[in-house]
């Protein structure tokens, strides 16, 4: 295997770890198990726990601009805030059982604090920008505080579904929030 | 000191200590530091970590009790629920700095799992039925949703208040809250 695709695979199944057991539980002798790597291996691409985190962090950032690339493909920004929407929707089987991928492990990171915690809330700054900006085109001058608005459901809701184990709550408030951006 | 009152300030001092440094981190030997009463005494009232984190959820049931008990005393149900997005607001300096009291809390129970993690959505579940309750007064029939709403979005924006060391955050929707209330 190419070094390039191994570097992807075990971010992939770093990203995979961290998700269903934590960030904290997860060790590089975890990431030689889950993706058949000798641990020897493992150190030419992770020497520490912080360059693990920083991966795991650089590549859920990409999955939020593969979302923003596909959404910029569509014409109206109005179906472009509908899509980040659904796409939590969508997950709400998976977020109900181990929360937001995106909120929990910022989450994680704050408490480890550091350069991690520190670099954890570009999970967040990327998608507000992102939905600002898409409000912003609306001609909305209140942009900042509907992708506040809308993040801070978006989070709490996941909060609140995993800790009730109860998916349908992603589906009620999704359902409420397109029929608020429906009608700005 | 008299055992009531010693259960009373050793939970106080758990509450602190939890909010402070995270519950897992949190051992009896800490709380008998915190505390300044010896470990051996601590163990008297808490055998096992279960136990420590059994007092500090049901402590912080007791203050959501007691901000109920005041509400209650209010006339009107939207005084009664601005109280509560007041509340939050009032506590943003630090909410910012160390998550919600509660949300942060049940977050990290789910995470201990077994009977913690079961009974930590006590600490979402009371306010909600609290807060259904009132919207049900106002003579709403979607009053389970409208309390769905309002706590996502205190949750939510309370997460990216910490994740930006904002508590600015916190003002913005709690004032969007208080006016979206107002208009119901």
């Amino acid at each position: 295997m190419a070094k390039a695709d191994k570097r992807s695979k075990l971010r992939r199944s770093a990203v995979e770890l961290a998700y269903r057991q934590g960030f904290r539980k997860t060790t590089l002798a975890d990431l030689a198990e889950e993706s058949k790597v000798p641990i020897g291996n493992i150190y030419y691409y992770f020497k520490t726990k912080d360059e693990l985190g920083e991966a795991i962090l650089e590549t859920r950032l990409d999955e939020f601009h593969q979302l923003r690339d596909f959404a910029q493909t569509l014409d109206l920004p109005k179906e472009r805030i509908r899509l980040f929407i659904d796409a939590t929707s969508e997950n709400r089987a998976v977020v109900a059982e181990r929360g937001c991928p995106m909120g929990s492990l910022c989450a994680e990171l704050l408490k480890e604090g550091g350069f991690l915690g520190e670099r954890s809330n570009a999970l967040f700054a990327e998608p507000m920008a992102w939905l600002a900006a898409q409000f912003r085109m609306l001609g909305r001058t209140d942009a900042d505080a509907l992708a506040l608005q809308l993040m801070a459901s978006l989070q709490g809701v996941s909060l609140l579904a995993r800790s009730f184990h109860d998916p349908r709550l992603i589906e009620t408030e999704a359902a409420r929030l397109k029929d608020w951006l429906a009608a700005l």
